[in-house]
């Protein structure tokens, strides 16, 4: 499925190794083939570090770096194009906001838009978690403050979780909090990090929990004072490139692929169901009231 | 699937809400809408608070509140009519009878009977199952006195467990204690609680734990001292009917369908099983002997 | 499928007590049926306490107890003749090797071979854990020293681990730390015993977890003394063995049925698997590395 000449920088992600062409072109003739340093975009910016092999991803996109429709079409072709360049082993994501790693999926992509726009936008989340939970880069979430619904699903779906210790930052699954519900997707995630059990309540009653206690549970893999996150971060980053990633990826691809395949299987389905969710007057109306009271809270 | 006119009252639980007719007959003309306060049967109490949409409901079926074939008959009656009542949304299962919650399957049943009768009394034991377990309500057991096997099958399949602190007060599926095995959905039922792992040991030597015991393993939620139990399960299910009913519904019969589905697949085989297993003269003798046990314990 | 006259013996693993005929063919004529009280082989020592029902398989194969073809094939053999003598209830594994109780997968055996080789030293890896795994005797690791890799993989098919407290041994799958990967069965067996968070980065960091660390992640069930460690292991076999056996084992293949099956339905997928990837010189060359090491830290 490579074209030839290419076959170093073709390495897709696990999930479609076999069933898919390369997710980007070969580079243009003329151009170096060793790729960017570091490419600041919009709403994330990324940095290389050739000689360690690690990537830095920080999302600054204020004021609570939700996941719009842009912002998740830059953040997949970050991935990508990380992923596709043989220097880069592994990616740190953190959040370059105060206070916020990323407050989720961004609710004005799902009120009064029309289907072709949800659909879109469904399809970008979609595309995001398959790069992201499929990836053959070593993972590492930096979470440097609080992180709902799909900001908790991006750090979900990283091989490791390090969270500040600070308690005012919460985690979670809280779209039951909003009247909407979690895509199966979200929930597998979430199962294969906290268990059947702790994912059945949790979702249901759309947890948030404060850091110490996302610890407990199992959601985040370990607590750092603030000022020691990145040191941390990047210390867990180099136990995992110690590995020869051969093994290591295959190993990944093992552990998750049976949930990659499910989305893959079923992603006009789950669009569709999006989409008529999202679509009832009941749920435009509860999602407008929160965001009125999200308006009046910050004034 | 509902006949028009009555979609208020029309609620199937979770694993049939699209396949099957409502559950119950719409009420006779001339009846008020708004159904009862208060049914008491023989074997359940039940009453429901309509101000805050909670019922409670209370076995009294002493000694040991044991689930024969009249009392699954009527438990199952019951959750029908509260699932069909719209002013019903959350129901609290507890016991009257002091010291035991429920002591589980009813032996007497299955010994030295007819194959009618085995089938006919597994056949209400699946469908006590799958109506709890795939209720749209919210369940809340509070366990005040020890449960073994089918009475801690009860407490599994609600939503959440709040047991009297005392360690004279146990629980587990001891079914394994009396020579007879658990069927594929109690077990799948406890997997989905303890995990596989708890299960497996727990399943094979037939454990009873005492409350302490079950708490840290996470057969039950939470411990409160026996006299704040009834005041805490009113806490708990607040919390939970706090949120949307829509949300919640949806998100329960994500995490519960697969196994719903499973039973229902596999419905008429699994009465088969439990026939040419329970009929077996050795498994007849080992119940023989254990009711013979306890009479002899009781004087 | 039972040849008439030996029913009593007949006793497949659990894993194919319907499909298969019975693993050992018939005593011949004139030997008594009453099997033997213990059978010294090169590399395990078997003694049967035939009072107790219970028998004691100790590995003696120094240095280190490794796995190769010839241990693996007498591992299964002995286990196959415990398994069909009714005398047998249970089984305690442990190592007569200090410090070890057992190394794995015999490195020499995957280094340098024939296809062929290779094939029949994957099937002899399968069908010793389609044995222990499945099998309806109860069994007990106590391990006595480390136990990486499939070392690992023998403790954890046993219903039970007893692990010396000492902190010098450990314990873990570490296939990743050589480059190679261990195959869906030892993943599967892995997460059922620890859940899929905790398998998922410990197989790909090919962690080897001191004694603690390991019995808090429930890699093992309890830590002992190592003089206490055969004295609780006949109390655990003996509280496991107070059980009907009947029930205890329909139980264990409930809870072991499907990933059983699972293997046993692409068993030659699985090894032309291996065969493909332990014939990459890249593999090669990393195991060769890896036996150089070895040797000289003996040295």
């Amino acid at each position: 499925v490579c074209p030839p000449g290419v076959l170093p920088l073709c390495r897709p992600p696990a999930w479609d190794r076999a069933a898919r062409p390369p997710p980007s072109p070969p580079p243009a003739p003329g151009l170096p083939l060793a790729p960017c340093r570091a490419f600041s975009n919009n709403k994330i910016q990324v940095e290389l570090d050739e000689s360690s092999g690690v990537a830095m991803m920080k999302f600054k996109s204020p004021p609570v770096n939700s996941l719009s429709l842009e912002f998740l079409t830059e953040f997949s072709i970050s991935l990508e194009k990380l992923e596709n360049n043989r220097a880069c082993r592994g990616v740190i994501i953190t959040s370059a906001v105060p206070k916020i790693f990323s407050s989720g999926l961004d609710i004005t992509e799902m009120c009064g838009k029309s289907v072709e726009h949800y659909a879109e936008f469904w399809r970008a989340v979609q595309e995001l978690w398959l790069r992201l939970y499929g990836s053959n880069m070593v993972t590492v979430a930096a979470i440097n403050g609080s992180s709902p619904a799909g900001g908790c699903l991006v750090a979900l779906s990283c091989d490791y979780r390090i969270m500040a210790e600070n308690p005012k930052f919460s985690i979670g699954l809280n779209e039951a909090q909003l009247g909407i519900v979690a895509p199966f997707w979200f929930k597998d995630t979430f199962v294969n990090v906290v268990g059947h059990r702790t994912a059945e309540c949790s979702l249901q009653l759309g947890s948030l929990y404060p850091a110490p206690e996302a610890h407990r549970l199992g959601l985040v893999d370990e607590l750092v004072p603030e000022e020691k996150l990145m040191e941390k971060a990047a210390a867990v980053m180099a136990q995992w490139l110690a590995l020869p990633d051969h093994a290591r990826q295959l190993t990944k691809t093992m552990m998750r692929k049976a949930l990659l395949d499910r989305l893959v299987a079923h992603r006009e389905e789950d669009i569709n169901n999006f989409i008529t969710f999202i679509s009832k007057e009941s749920i435009q109306k509860s999602l407008r009231m929160y965001m009125e009271m999200l308006k009046k809270r910050k004034s």
